[in-house]
């Protein structure tokens, strides 16, 4: 199996994909207008400077419109170390596998990079749950947990995959 | 007692703190070149956009020259509750007291700002067994490991004090 599971994918910024990717992520009803906010200023911030942005993406269109996304990069001064911080899936793409192919494909670009570590921040609330369960089902595994990070009762959970243990 | 312990401290950036950053980081002898560069870069995306660029500084010079420093900022996304990125005292003033000093300014802005909480990163090897050391002095407990963050055999250690627990 290719790349995402032969999935069309692009990996180079565009100006469009600001508002692209807000409007994807907002289509979720999942995030924050301040989170909604902040996953178009990661695109800004690649437009703007490049790779020393640290954030690099994967976007996947259908019939031209933004379909689900990915945005990831090496974590400074830990090499092999790489952060996961966005993925998503457009509302009425959601459950068709479209977010674990698009995974799978970050997974293979972060290996064909050199890394060997995966991480990736979720919540502890319920909210969250089908998120965890994403990650749980493909591989990621509980690596720590802050008490009360966000918000008292909801904490900051860390999933890690090695790639080196994946088969 | 006042902020600091009576500290004369400077928030705001200044052009020339990018190197005096750095020429202090370097000075200690504990930090890469790249994490010398990005201690620097810091200063620098705060005087490119300001209080967007999430750095807060408090910077302390004695006869006009830096001494010692430190990097915090809100979490995105976490009311209340701050990330500190950096603290360092110039070599010839370590053991002084200089820096927890430096530290207790900074929790009392965060205070101010109506931070409950902060978070430091730190690494489990060998080399920072001072550091782990002064935070565990200051009342900072660990909150979570990351193993083999940084590299195999050098894990992640966080730290976290809750401010509203403390005396």
């Amino acid at each position: 199996m290719g790349e995402g599971g032969g999935l069309a994918l692009r990996g180079t910024a565009r100006p469009e994909d600001v508002e692209a990717v807000r409007a994807l992520v907002a289509s979720t009803g999942f995030f924050s207008a301040e989170e909604i906010a902040m996953a178009g200023d990661l695109v800004r911030e690649r437009l703007a400077i490049g790779e020393a942005s640290g954030y690099e993406f994967l976007f996947h269109e259908e019939a031209g419109r933004l379909a689900g996304y990915a945005c990831f990069g090496p974590i400074p001064c830990a090499p092999g170390r790489f952060d996961l911080y966005w993925i998503a899936v457009r509302e009425d793409r959601r459950g068709s596998g479209l977010g674990r192919r698009i995974l799978a494909a970050c997974e293979e670009r972060i290996r064909r990079a050199g890394g060997v570590k995966i991480y990736v921040d979720t919540a502890s609330r319920d909210q969250y749950r089908p998120t965890r369960a994403f990650y749980e089902g493909n591989g990621y595994a509980v690596e720590a947990r802050l008490a009360d990070f966000y918000s008292d009762g909801d904490d900051k959970v860390i999933y890690v995959k090695d790639l080196r243990a994946a088969p």
